[in-house]
């Protein structure tokens, strides 16, 4: 049995704490938040949760779920030393969690909301890093018991991986609610698009980004582009229009 | 039965010719295309396959899927008079068409690639324009037998739509690839961002773009934006991620 704490009541610590608490082989022990009666946590888990962090009992595992501002002081005021203790930032690095204790990293590369319950770890992609190999074989142990996807991935992956998130999750979002207003501002409905952006991502299946751009940018269909910029009436989107093209045709010619 | 003649032999065309014979209703008549032998279409469909324009059959519905440019002067050649003639794309009028014919539009709203043969066209929104309410009847019998979604759009609506589109299938592509290169350049396999890009299409099925928005941009969290503009090297990669943090903050504050 390992035994894990949680510090943290944040949309990533709750969704951690319910994977754990469905996995036997794994014992939630402390969850520690500032106001457990706001958190509504209590008797949600098996776990004892408490608002003084000088209470918070040794574990084989802390995990430190809060912004990322506050993730090196707080891993000072542990009680307890030379334990493993990480943290599940996808942009701070291992090295703000304080000495005393072993540190590492625990990722796990998702866009989590607390209201979409049911999230199936299984398919999240776990990013792990330690400072030393017994301590990776504790997480990657835990890693398992929650995803099948499980990776090493150090300092400057992870930082890699969390600007490509944004461009493929955020940027990507937005683009979705650009066309949503477009749509809405000439009485469309956005769902007639919808089965458009479901085969966009399934085309990533199984060709690569590059070879399933499409459209007038890569066409170089100039006029198309010109109609489509007199279209625009809203400056910014004009300019993430010009940008983008410009980059697709940048990343074509890239290539040859 | 309704009989129907295809001009063109592209993606739309071939998948138009694909999904219409195989609905009994409907029969595949003429097939116009320049070279019939290099089209690979000989035998391929139960039609005549014609490469002189002259030889064009009355039908109930002639379908011109051309290239945008050649529409109108290929309307012109059409050997016969009065019947109707709509074109399949998003951005031309339906006026270019030769006022010889009965006109309109039969814009599939979809990205079609010749490499991927089988395209469930039942799912495909079928965007409609006629000059008058019978033709309109006939235009949209022949979709529904087609399409479960079938949809009465205007020229500017159509060209709303078509904007749109490039903005949540062909520039959500390039962003797909801009992360792809981020992960290629920093040694991290693609994968482990797709189901993160999964998850992103799976939210706007049940919230709207805007409210299922999440990350540095619309948390202003300044700190992580600097950090990441650091971290992209590419000057123009830079640009796009600034602007669109712009556009998520300022559609955010529209909000307000």
């Amino acid at each position: 049995m390992t035994t894990i704490n949680i510090i943290g009541a944040g949309n990533v610590a709750y969704h951690l704490m319910d994977a754990i608490s469905n996995v036997k082989e794994l014992s939630l022990q402390n969850i520690y938040v500032r106001n457990p009666e706001k958190s509504g946590l209590d008797k949600k888990f098996d776990a004892i949760l408490i608002s003084d962090i000088a209470k918070l009992q040794k574990a084989d595992l802390t995990i430190i779920s809060i912004t990322d501002l506050a993730i090196a002081e707080v891993s000072g005021q542990i009680p307890f030393t030379n334990q493993l203790v990480v943290h599940t930032s996808g942009t701070t690095p291992m090295t703000v969690l304080n000495t005393k204790n072993r540190r590492g990293v625990f990722y796990p590369l998702q866009t989590f909301s607390k209201s979409k319950k049911n999230v199936n770890f299984k398919k999240i992609p776990m990013c792990l890093e330690t400072e030393n190999r017994p301590d990776y074989e504790i997480l990657e142990h835990v890693a398992h018991l929650l995803s099948d996807s499980v990776h090493h991935i150090n300092e400057e992956q992870r930082k890699s991986l969390h600007v490509a998130a944004v461009f493929v999750n955020n940027f990507v979002n937005h683009l979705y609610a650009i066309g949503a207003e477009i749509c809405e501002e000439h009485d469309v409905p956005f769902d007639i698009l919808k089965p458009l952006i479901e085969e966009t991502t399934n085309k990533i299946r199984t060709l690569s980004p590059k070879e399933a751009q499409t459209g007038p940018a890569i066409r170089r269909d100039e006029l198309t582009i010109q109609k489509h910029l007199e279209f625009i009436e809203e400056p910014l989107i004009r300019t993430i229009y010009k940008n983008l093209t410009a980059s697709i045709q940048q990343q074509n010619d890239k290539e040859l």
